[in-house]
């Protein structure tokens, strides 16, 4: 039997975080929303897949959604597995809609919704959650699902192949001590810009007193408030705790590596998204005089080909790939085996809504089949609106358990979608 | 007497050039669209700008056209003028939309229409074409029309100034030569993938014959097919006349420097596009290997950081700054002066619809005030829709006449608005 897609729903989907402050660093201030989509199944089956986006304009990502639905509306689940570049492509490299990005932004971000819509109906028909799904995959599969044009150059089908392959040995244990122990986690709740001093030195207690043993401040206001604030979280948090610092792309790559020689004496973990996300060779610059303190980034790198750069260079310590900027499942394998050919940690990133829902499955993947290991890796966490999700994530002492029902992990209550859809929704009323 | 731009008009507008095989390459086959807007004014003037787009999805840059619209209706041009920096982040770094790009793709090409449309009214208010409104400016105020947020490791507003002041020698008599003699041109109609051979032949010889000393082939099909092409070409134009080759970004970095071994026998001038537009790296290898053969890019190249960069690792020898990928005139400044720094020649993108009107008035502006030249510099020309502009490119002998009407010449006729609206103009019902 076949399931075949027969339609599909695009919903915009916000929640009203800005007011609160929650989610204020030096260049967003959120009002946290879901370009959200379920694909209807001859079967009855639905996958669903969203991506992320900071509030106004999230209408224009559900619109390019709207132009990629006849891509997929009408194939069946088991063409597009059969055949996962001729279908990646059909949605990243369009001979119109390319243009757009080319694989990048507004249009690439609904090619991510899209893309994990289809793997979250693969992963539910199977009955599996989509870690588990993807670890159990051949390697042959798992490599079929990469588009490998533009990143032949760092990551061969041969050396997926052997990465893959070597990932299998270990497997058994590393599983029951995932399913026993969790997979470490990090708090991002503690230190955003918007909250006073004294919010942020009670978040910080908090925090530790929860059993967090790392945990984030956002840096790049005024240098004076960032090393202050640093001190104060430093010292709540004492010597032990992994700090790690975000400056969400506001500094220059002088003004960072200068800004750094100040907070370097608060023993930061890794400094986060230190300048613009284009800037491969500045991120490059910026790694050579903070090391031994780590450069991360990723959440909002467009595609493969800036992982791939990034990597080739040196240019990152920490890689954040995130679930659904880029084109969904197929290219996020890429850059984990990217990152694992380079030798460099993947911390995807969370947050906002219903990443960390994604990304959990990512992280638990990696370490089954292809970093074989949780040693300097988290998945970030933030406390915000999980209670909106069928499945939401558990985590327990700053570890995430691993989800046990079928799918991706993403589908929104019903009620929640009524609840906040723009602008119609009665908590935008 | 100040000038409130009152509100805006968003139009979809697109022509069905994909069934004639017009403008097909390796990678796109479109209906070349415009993404419209004209800004209403307390005093009657409108400006007009847009975002040239391949066809489908231009629905969705109108969609980002119409969330920016807020940070626009309702101020002043001349508040817009006195703070130039603030008016460009309100658009490009908006604490919620800029999660879009950032500054890339969807939401920064309607940066670019929304901004030109600006700028269009500026220099329609002073009465002048927009090269020559331009490049009449003080160098202040040309200065403080940069965002230096993230260029500043490149550029410096000391060094822009310094440029720009040395620009005013000689300004006179190259004003003079360009009235007289217009700016260089190519033509990239002999050469498309979807024509087959004797029309190419044909084109070609009437391209020499019309007295076109500078062609461009597209590449990027099966390479044997592209050196039979490329020799045909060759022996229709002569040793003399400069051929240009295009890939569209097909080739993975290793491809396109084996690929090149074989097409240099042809003498290209330059080979554009050779890989993935963000790859800064891959651009960096291949220009090492195919010297003295230059690399071209910049249609597609997202933003003032990626060209940064592709001038910061010697990956370009030819700078082609499209009109309205980026963030329109403010972006565009930013390019030229870094392009003038690092001695790298600006032949800016066009073809398309409107994009040799945009772009005539960026190369004149050049050679008077930054580079001062146009030595090895031409504008690309394409034969196709000038007609639907009030104000058309007029190009004579393989050469662009200086525009005289005031503004950036991209008013659309008001009879091709009502034909070519999509889905409900005539030429789509």
């Amino acid at each position: 039997m076949t399931t075949t897609i027969t339609g599909a729903d695009v919903h915009d989907v916000r929640f009203p975080t800005a007011a609160a402050g929650d989610g204020s660093d030096a260049i967003n201030r959120g009002d946290y929303s879901a370009a959200y989509v379920e694909l209807r199944t001859s079967t009855g089956a639905v996958g669903a897949g969203f991506t992320f986006t900071n509030g106004r304009g999230n209408e224009i990502v559900c619109a390019a959604i709207r132009a990629l639905l006849p891509q997929v509306v009408g194939r069946t689940v088991e063409e597009i597995a059969a055949n996962q570049v001729g279908f990646w492509r059909s949605l990243s490299a369009d001979v119109q809609l390319r243009w757009l990005g080319p694989e990048k932004g507004v249009i690439h971000m609904a090619t991510g919704a899209v893309v994990n819509a289809v793997w979250d109906l693969r992963a539910r028909l199977a009955g599996l959650p989509m870690w588990q799904y993807l670890a159990e995959q051949d390697t042959a599969d798992l490599v079929a699902a990469i588009d490998f044009r533009h990143i032949a150059d760092a990551l061969t089908p041969e050396e997926a192949t052997e990465l893959l392959e070597r990932g299998r040995t270990g497997y058994a244990e590393r599983l029951v001590a995932l399913r026993r122990d969790g997979y470490p986690a990090y708090t991002t709740s503690v230190g955003w810009l918007g909250y006073p001093d004294a919010k942020v030195r009670s978040l910080t207690r908090q925090a530790v007193d929860a059993g967090w043993r790392a945990v984030k401040m956002k840096v790049g206001g005024p240098i004076a408030d960032d090393v202050r604030r640093a001190a104060l979280i430093r010292e709540e948090a004492g010597p032990d705790v992994l700090l790690m610092m975000d400056a969400n792309q506001v500094w220059n790559v002088d003004e960072a590596i200068a800004n750094m020689a100040q907070l370097v004496a608060f023993d930061p973990y890794w400094i986060e998204e230190p300048t613009h996300a284009d800037d491969v060779l500045g991120h490059a610059r910026i790694a050579a005089a903070v090391a031994p303190v780590r450069v991360a980034t990723g959440e909002v790198a467009a595609n493969r080909v800036i992982f791939k750069q990034l990597l080739q260079a040196g240019a990152i310590g920490i890689c954040q790939v995130d679930a659904c900027r880029t084109g969904g499942v197929n290219e996020v394998l890429a850059v984990l085996l990217m990152a694992a050919k380079y030798g460099v940690p993947v911390c995807p990133h969370a947050g906002g809504v219903g990443l960390c829902e994604y990304v959990q499955h990512l992280a638990v993947f990696d370490a089954l089949r292809i970093s074989g290991s949780t040693d300097g890796r988290m998945i970030e966490y933030v406390d915000h609106l999980h209670e909106h999700f069928v499945d939401p994530v558990t985590v327990v002492d700053g570890r995430y358990r691993l989800p046990t029902a079928p799918g991706y992990s993403v589908t929104l209550r019903p009620s929640s979608i009524a609840e906040f859809s723009f602008p119609d929704g009665p908590a935008w009323r």
